[in-house]
C-alpha cells in the first residue's frame, strides 16, 4: 500500500506538521513515517484544500487563441449574439479550449470545477461533447462537473429543451438556466422547463440570474417555490443573484430568509460593477456561498483568469473583508463553499478526506491569499499534479 | 552626448520601431542609429509611459515588517485610531517604509508617485521628514510628491494646522485634507484652513473625501466654491469622491458640470465595495481622472499592492470597461490621468518628452494590462532602473 508523507506543511496556516496520504486520502497528521513511505518536503508552505472553481465557462475561453479585440456593444444581448457569431468566426473548439483552461486552473491549485456549457440550436451538444472529452482526458488531474446551459434562451429557441435533455443523457450532471424573464420573456415557462429537466434526470439546478432588483427577486421567488415543491432543497444554486444587492433592504432580508429555508446556494463572482449579494450576510444566514470566475478571457471580457486565490481577493475587495478572519471567509467561498454547493463528499483537510491539496507560501493564511504566489505543490487524489505553478499535464 | 537606442519596441502596442533617447528625453523614433549610441533590445515589448501612482501612503505601509494581523473594528474612526496606536506598537519608520514601497513600485514601472504623509500632533512632521529622505535618496529612480495629510483631523486637534504649515515649509508640495464634515465636524472651518495653507504656500490641494452621498456632495460644493474664489482651477484634486456614486443622478450630473468648470481633478482607487465616481463619464465631461492604490499592506487592509497595471484592471472591473478601447481608458487613469493631475511637464511618448518608460510584454495593449507580466524594463530619465521585474536600486 503506497504511502506519501509531506513533511513541514502548515494546514490553514497553523503549526507545521506532516501529512500522511494513503489510497488517495488523508491518513493523518504528525505520524511516525514508516519505512516504505515516499516523503516530500513541504518547505513550511501553507496547506489548504483544493480550490473549487464553482462557476466558469470552459467551452468558450479564448486561452491560447491570440488576442481577441473586444468591440462589442453594451447590452447583454449584444454579448450573447456576438459570442454566437465569434464561435463560428474564430473556430472556438470546446474540447481544446476547455483542456487549456483545465490545465491552467490545475496549475493554480483548482481541483474541482463546475462549468456551464452552452447548449443551443446552433452548436447543439457539441460543446457538451467537447468538455466531456476534457473531463475524461484529465480525470486524474481535476474533477469537472458540467452544467447544460441554455445561454441563448430556451423557449425563444424551439428545440433547445430537447437538446438540454440530450446533454443530460450524454453526461452533463446539472441543469442550467438563464434570466427567465429577461431572456426567455416567460419566467414561469422557463423555470418549469428547467425544473422539469431536473426532475426527469434527478440532477441539481444552477441558474444564471442577472436580472436586477425587483425583477430578479421575482424570478428568485419562482425558483424558491419550485425548489420546495420538488423537494430539491440543497440541490439548487442561483448564480450571480445581483438582485440581492438591491436597495430595498426589507425585500432583501425576506429573500435571504426564504433562500436559507429552501437551502438554495448562492454563487458569486463578486463583480465590482454590479449590485451583488453580501457574502458575509448570506453566510451568517446559513446560506452556502460559493465563488467562481465566470468566463476566462472570452468574448465577454478580458480580465478574468482562473486563479481562485485572486477570486478570493476580489470577493474580499467587493465585500470589504479586511480583517484576517474575514479574508479567511473570502477564501472559504473558493474552497468549502464551492465544495458544499457541488455536494462534494470527503472534501477538506480532515483525516479520511480526499487528498486534494494545495501548498502555497505565506506567512499567514491571509498572506497566502493576498500574495497569490505560484502554488508550490498541487495534489489530486494524493498525487502531485502541479509543482511551482506548472501543471504536470500537457495542454493542447 | 550619450545616446541610447532601444530597438524593437511597440509604443502603446503599435508597430515595432526603435526609440532614441538623449539627455534623458525621447529624441525620436525609427531613426538611423549613430556610431556611438548604446543599444538595447526591446524584444518586441509594448512601451508605455511611466506609470503614475497618484494616491498612496508610503509612510505607513507595513511592507517587509512581518504580517500584521488585522482585527480592527468596522468604522472609519476605528481604523484611524488603530493606525495611530499601531504606529507606536509596531515601530513603523516612515523613511524605511517609504523606501521599500518606492523600490517595489519602481520595479513595477511606476515612475511618479503622489503620497499623502500623515501630519498630526503625535507624529508631528517626522513622517514628512522620513519620506523627504526617501525622495532624495531615490531621486534618480522615481519622482515622489508629498502631500501634507492631516489624517487625524485638523481642527479637532489643535496645533495640526501649524504642523501642516511646517510640513509645507520642509518640502511637502501639496496640502491635503480629509472629510471636512465627518472628521473635523466643521466643513467650513476645515476647508478654510486647507485653502488658507494652499494660498499661503502657493501649492495645490488634494482632499480625501469619503463622505457619502449628499453629505459628500455638500463638502464638494464647498471645495468647488473655494477653488474658484482663489483661482485654483486645475490645481485641486478630490480623492475618492464616493459621493459621485450616489443614487441621485440629477445631483451627480450637476456636480460633474461644476467640477469640470472648476477644473477639479478626481482620483479614484476604483473601490469594489463603495459607491464610486464613474470614470468614463467623468472623462467624457472633460475631467482629469487619475488612479491610485491608497495604502499598501497597512493597518487599513491587506489587499493592495502598488502595481498600477493591477490598478488599471481594478478600474476596468469597477467601471465595467470591457472593450479594448475601454481597457486603454482604464490604463490612461494610471498614466496620463495621473500625470495631468500632478501637472507633470513633458510626460508621454512624444519626442521631447522625458524618457520615463515601461516595457512590458503583451500581444496588444489590453493584453499587457490584463496579463500584468513582470516589467521587462523600466527607464527613468532615460536610464534603466529596473529589469525583468527587479529594481536596480536596493531597498532597506
Ligand atoms: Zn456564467
Ligand atoms: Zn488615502
Amino acid at each position: 500500500m503506497h504511502t506519501l508523507v509531506i513533511r513541514n506543511v502548515r494546514p490553514m496556516g497553523g503549526e507545521a506538521t506532516s501529512v500522511m496520504i494513503r489510497e488517495g486520502r488523508i491518513a493523518g497528521y504528525g505520524q511516525e513515517v514508516e519505512g516504505g513511505a515516499e516523503t516530500l518536503d513541504g518547505g513550511g508552505a501553507i496547506m489548504i484544500p483544493g480550490l473549487v472553481e464553482a462557476h466558469t465557462h470552459m467551452d468558450k475561453t479564448l486561452l491560447g487563441m491570440g488576442w481577441y479585440r473586444n468591440e462589442v456593444g453594451p447590452r447583454l444581448i449584444d454579448k450573447i449574439e456576438n459570442e454566437r457569431m465569434q464561435r463560428r468566426v474564430l473556430g472556438i473548439d470546446p474540447a481544446r479550449q476547455s483542456a487549456r483552461q483545465a490545465v491552467l486552473a490545475a496549475s493554480l491549485g483548482t481541483t474541482h470545477i463546475r462549468t456551464h456549457v452552452d447548449v443551443d440550436t446552433e452548436v447543439g451538444v457539441a460543446g457538451i461533447e467537447g468538455v466531456l472529452e476534457t473531463r475524461e482526458r484529465y480525470r486524474d488531474m481535476i474533477d469537472i462537473e458540467l452544467v447544460a446551459f441554455p445561454q441563448s434562451g430556451m423557449l425563444i429557441r424551439p428545440g433547445t429543451v430537447e437538446l438540454m435533455d440530450r446533454a443530460l443523457q450524454l453526461g452533463a450532471q446539472v441543469v442550467g438556466g438563464l434570466d427567465p424573464a429577461a431572456i426567455d420573456r416567460d419566467p414561469k415557462g422557463h423555470l418549469d422547463a428547467v425544473f422539469g429537466l431536473a426532475e426527469r434526470h434527478g440532477v441539481p439546478v444552477d441558474i444564471h440570474l442577472h436580472e436586477p432588483a425587483e425583477l430578479g427577486a421575482f424570478s428568485m421567488e419562482l425558483i424558491i417555490e419550485r425548489t420546495k415543491a420538488l423537494g430539491l432543497q440543497g440541490k439548487v444554486t442561483i448564480s450571480h443573484a445581483f438582485c440581492l444587492g438591491m436597495a430595498d433592504q426589507d425585500y432583501v432580508a425576506a429573500l435571504i430568509d426564504a433562500l436559507a429555508e429552501a437551502r438554495i446556494h448562492i454563487l458569486t463572482t463578486a463583480p465590482a460593477s454590479r449590485p451583488a449579494p453580501a457574502v458575509k450576510r448570506l453566510v451568517e444566514a446559513g446560506i452556502v456561498v460559493a465563488a467562481g470566475t465566470d468566463g476566462v478571457r472570452d468574448t465577454w471580457g478580458p480580465y478574468n483568469n482562473p486563479d481562485m486565490l485572486e477570486r478570493a481577493v476580489l470577493v474580499g475587495l467587493r465585500n470589504n473583508l479586511r480583517r484576517d478572519d474575514e479574508v479567511a471567509l473570502a477564501l472559504d467561498t473558493c474552497t468549502h463553499g464551492g465544495a458544499r454547493m457541488m455536494g462534494l463528499d470527503d472534501y477538506g483537510l480532515n483525516t479520511g478526506d480526499r487528498a486534494d491539496l494545495v501548498l502555497v507560501e505565506g506567512e499567514t493564511l491571509a498572506d497566502a491569499v493576498v500574495s497569490r504566489r505560484p502554488r508550490r505543490m498541487v495534489l489530486k487524489g494524493g498525487k502531485v499534479i502541479a509543482r511551482d505553478g506548472v501543471a504536470l499535464f500537457e495542454a493542447p
